[in-house]
């Protein structure tokens, strides 16, 4: 792995750095744990971890797992195993999503289907995906066990809710919380969860309910800046979703409130396969004129809220004020 | 489901009947087992659920376990889930499998890829292996997990081995074994000595070891019918793993033994993208002429003799009849 090229890459922010602090040291040994746990005397699936690794995100889950496991400071050894597990499930999930997409980059990387092939990227999330729960089993605590496999059938759930929520225009606002739930929030829940359970246990049920909340916020932020975020080349917001005829929180608060005029536009984007820029680019404005942003905006925030109550009866710990400054990352981030 | 359909379809041959006797019950319950572990709210889920058990095979994973659990004449009732996620295992590779081959058809009836999309495949295969590891983990059994996620594991590796074998004439022998123990035999291996932990634990290693022998003669045998088997269409053997330029022992050994101009025909066909009926009907008779088939049959017969020696200990009940007559099944069978 090339610490340069991993670091020039970095998605950390400032803030999230700030976040990461009170855990800085142990989540280098996640990183350690990680490419310990998918080593392999294969070649092929040694140049695809090495790749994955060195592609890494910002471990914001390992970083749940280790703060929640820290809020009484006095984490267990195995929060280690725990964590770096949890984001290897997360990375099989992301390379089985680049497949089933077909997309080109993640992170300004090239995805595992583009740099090698789609066959390759189907068995690599199986391998990462067994791989991680052969070293949970290891660690031997069935509850940690139960919590996770029922969060990866999770998971596969919410890629199926997903499916289902493409070209649908009349996709209700609770499906779509269903669906963010399976595939964004249960993971964060019991990444949060997961780690109460390695030296928090007290506050395990309010670290679960503190991660799905923060889960929902997150994924509503996600789904928020495909409609603001300006793309680096072009300027202009991505819209990926709609491109795709994804229906996300934002289109369904607007779509009631728009004239009929500009459903009709919105009808005109999902009846067309591939959309321009400027069909995109019109769509984005008409949803944000009929204030599906700031609608979405404030959900995000009660969920935020809702974070922030599930904190209440932690002790006053660094790992505690991370925890609760992650709500405004989550909230505020621009990627 | 239709039991008539399912049955009218049934791969279950009369030899396989006879090997199922002592647990035909119980492998109906298996059927019922795996229904309710996928069982699902969500209607495209129990679309391709329903698919995938009307499209069900011959059930010779769970036979094994059961037959396993029962040497001793007192099976636990466990081995009935156990039988019911390694068939979802299985039943998981199976339709990634299909996706990443882009296959048709799969016992005569279409795949999930085909009936449904690639999206949908890649989703439904982690959905079926999660909810057999949630099964397995409400069972609490921790050996039984270590088992079965290692295998899991194995199953990718034999995957990527697959990829790194195609287009590969100089595929060695003990790498063409080690490719199809970790695709085929583990699993074979894992069905039995779970099958064992559930009621005969005084047998574990001689049942792993002969379900690990059982597990190669298959896979052989397997190979070997991809030359000789006469397709219902065409009568002509399929020659499917020549056409997708796969190396099989069969190849392995009939290589350094045809003249020159033989070995030209080959090399021929491996170069050709997509070599017509002709050339792999020539290429068939090649490897039968420089005795490619009864070499990989004379090592078939190996891991059958291999098979049956490891069930030398085990007492002298219908089970272990049952399971000694499968060495037979699987190196006669015809499909």
């Amino acid at each position: 792995m090339s610490g340069t090229l991993a670091s020039a890459r970095s998605p950390v922010t400032p803030a999230l750095r700030e976040i990461q602090q009170p855990v800085r040291d142990r989540l280098d040994i996640v990183i350690e744990e990680m490419t310990r746990l998918v080593s392999s005397d294969l070649p092929l699936i040694e140049d695809v971890s090495g790749h994955l690794l060195r592609a890494r995100g910002k471990l914001f889950r390992p970083t749940l797992t280790l703060l929640a496991s820290g809020v009484e400071e006095r984490p267990h050894e195995r929060a280690i195993t725990m964590a770096a597990a949890i984001e290897l499930m997360h990375l099989a999930t992301l390379v089985h999503d680049d497949s089933i997409d077909h997309s080109v980059l993640r992170r300004g990387l090239p995805t595992v289907n583009s740099l090698f092939s789609h066959q390759v990227s189907v068995i690599m999330g199986d391998f990462l995906y067994s791989r991680a729960l052969a070293a949970l089993v290891e660690e031997g605590d069935v509850e940690v066990l139960r919590i996770l496999t029922r969060v990866s059938n999770e998971l596969t759930i919410g890629e199926m809710r997903q499916l289902a929520a493409v070209d649908r225009l009349g996709f209700p606002e609770s499906e779509y919380y269903e669906l963010i739930r399976a595939k964004t929030a249960t993971l964060l829940s019991a990444a949060c969860e997961v780690g109460a359970l390695c030296g928090a246990a007290a506050h395990r049920d309010s670290l679960a309910s503190y991660g799905d909340r923060l889960g929902m916020a997150f994924q509503i932020a996600d789904d928020i800046l495909d409609y603001v975020e300006e793309a680096a080349v072009t300027g202009k917001p991505s819209g990926l979703d709609l491109r795709e005829h994804k229906v996300t929180l934002p289109l369904i608060a607007a779509l009631p409130a728009m004239p009929p005029a500009h459903r009709a536009r919105v009808d005109d984007l999902f009846a067309t396969d591939e959309p321009g820029d400027d069909l995109v680019a019109d769509v984005v404005s008409i949803v944000i004129e009929a204030g599906g942003i700031d609608y979405a905006r404030q959900q995000g925030a009660r969920f935020a809220r809702e974070a922030e109550a599930a904190l209440t009866g932690l002790p006053d710990t660094p790992a505690r004020a991370s925890l609760a400054d992650a709500i405004g990352y989550v909230v505020a981030r621009r990627s």
